[in-house]
């Protein structure tokens, strides 16, 4: 199984123990650690897959929940799958839907046998099992596809998440069973809520069932931030050092830096495309509200530095902040691509400074001068 | 005065009269006929400036109304002009409002002197006189400036479309006076509604002030095409032959090629913008609905043969349905690049017919084959 996708551990850095290293997919190797772009519908919103090329976005996240409300699975894997249909030829991530079953559909109703949910667009009722979620993840085609989770909301007492936790080692079980297309890899999911000792049992189960890789879910939920790292410093020790560790649903700049300290490869996160759409920039330096009356007359890019389309063709402010006011289409086509640039650089810079064994320097100079949190 | 602009008839089509000539301007030359996408307020709607070129946009369009009211052309001027500030480094053309302050405002007082009118936007009171417009064209600082002229509605009776034509001829002297720059060509605008006598002395009138170039106003504003086709008819003896002749607002494909067909060299419209946000297609079989059900599986591009982004790479049309039917952002600048493409590229082929000398039998047999219309 998997045999097209595996993960190779460059370096360990010594001055902060951060990961560097490469996944390698059918569809090109990915350097970790990375931040995944989100495009939840099969596109990253306001961007062509130009677009997301030009801000070297390696690895996308696409969701299995809608895609299986809206096209339907059954359409794209007509289609060629999902790289053929949304036209995007490098790796794709699909998550298993766990996630929006319990925080998006109208109600849920859990059973062993797997999740019925009404649809957040309709009202119609459908059936999630382990099994059927393969069936649609294998359909969408993505290099990476993600087990089907029990994801406990925050917060849960102990009782209530221990019994998620061991159904979503019960789920992962299933998931590999039915799992069949050998050049996609399939990923375990870490639950556990904010118990230590979950926590842990769950990392310990879920690397004897030796997946090609690991989600940690159900962190960045609702939680303080201290908590999750907690989370992640304890399960840390339990989690095999030769397969990457994808923090899901996570990716605010002092998240990505936080996270690699503590052992992290892979994030997504929405912020950056959702916070775009508003007119909101992410910097080093913090952020940005585009539309306020002090950029009126700013022509300086949006982030000196940064080599995004926007910034490198000197796209000023005060341009952007005339389409932000003017609801224009662009507005959101431009700091998106800045944000994911903003992004994505980031990452380029944190595994740069860990193959220079500099990372913990790194990540205290970037927190300590007000990178966007 | 426009020693930086000119245009060179570069020859007439045997066969239909049509006219192939060149745009010579301080941004580049431009071969018309040509179409001209619309970028009202410094942007046209869904394109970066990198999507423009990929559609081989040559020259585009901007609204004085628009940016006199947002952001202002002082912060235009401020910025280094309208090409540094929307970054579009080709040729441009300003309206002078003339037409907005007639349609869009919410009121208007007409004088000798100019027009007073209340913004759409916040209802706010506003002064437009020739001189004035002159001063917001020149701090806007496109390549190719209009005279403030009088649109009369359709149908306005002989006496007021006459009383409106003498005062857009008045009008256009006082422009003339005060229209200083020299890397900005300044058109006059005929005008005379539906009036054939008008229209000739209007032509005849501005011929004689003899402009580098020339708008034929008023036109397709709620008159039969026929209509428009007559006026367009009885004018052209009267206009010179080696100046352009830029019949404004009109862009639908039938239009460009009967007014090219007429002796038309420069067009510019919404249509292709405007449609494409709600999911129309344009192609040269007619009009695509992409919302429609009968997409749903339909594996093939938006229009076969067309080199537009979307097209040459394969988005399908079932793909773009389904961006359409969520409305997702990338359904409007697939199919904004894909009407764009097809009209700029419909004007390649015309200039191809005209060089050829067979343009007539292009016309036919394009109108004949049911092209959008």
């Amino acid at each position: 199984m998997n045999t097209r996708i595996s993960f190779e551990l460059v370096k360990t850095c010594r001055q902060s123990g951060a990961r560097l290293g490469i996944l390698h997919t059918p569809h090109g190797d990915i350097e970790t650690p990375c931040y995944m772009p989100v495009g939840t519908q099969a596109t990253v919103k306001a961007m062509t897959p130009r677009d997301l090329e030009d801000v070297r976005a390696g690895i996308i996240l696409s969701n299995t929940y809608h895609l299986y409300l809206r096209p339907g699975h059954d359409l794209v894997r007509e289609a060629g799958g999902l790289h053929t249909f949304m036209h995007w030829n490098h790796p794709i991530l699909t998550d298993s839907g766990g996630f929006q079953v319990f925080s998006l559909a109208k109600m849920n109703d859990i059973t062993e046998d797997g999740v019925v949910f009404r649809s957040h667009i309709d009202g119609s009722s459908h059936f999630f099992t382990p099994e059927k979620v393969m069936e649609i993840e294998e359909a969408l085609g993505a290099d990476i596809a993600m087990c089907f989770d029990e994801c406990a909301p925050f917060p849960s007492d102990h009782a209530y998440a221990y019994g998620a936790m061991q159904r979503t080692h019960r789920w992962a079980e299933r998931c590999r069973e039915a799992h069949t297309r050998e050049d996609q890899a399939l990923f375990g999911i870490v639950q556990g809520s904010t118990f230590r000792d979950l926590r842990v049992e769950s990392a310990r189960t879920l690397a004897a069932m030796d997946f090609p890789g690991y989600g940690i879910g159900g962190l960045s939920v609702g939680e303080p931030k201290e908590t999750m790292y907690e989370m992640l410093e304890e399960i840390m020790p339990f989690m095999p050092e030769n397969k990457p560790r994808y923090l899901m649903g996570v990716g605010s700049p002092d998240c990505l830096l936080e996270g690699v300290l503590r052992g992290v490869d892979m994030f997504d996160c929405v912020l950056q495309t959702r916070t775009a759409r508003n007119g909101l920039a992410m910097t080093r330096h913090g952020k940005r509200m585009l539309r306020n009356a002090v950029y009126e007359r700013d022509f300086t890019p949006i982030e000196e530095g940064c080599d995004c389309y926007a910034c490198r063709n000197g796209f000023t402010k005060a341009y952007v902040r005339h389409l932000v006011k003017e609801k224009e289409i662009l507005a959101a086509q431009l700091i998106t691509m800045h944000n994911l640039r903003f992004s994505i650089r980031l990452m380029e810079d944190v595994r740069q400074a860990i193959r220079e064994d500099r990372f913990g320097d790194f990540a205290r100079e970037m927190l300590e001068q007000g990178i966007y949190a």
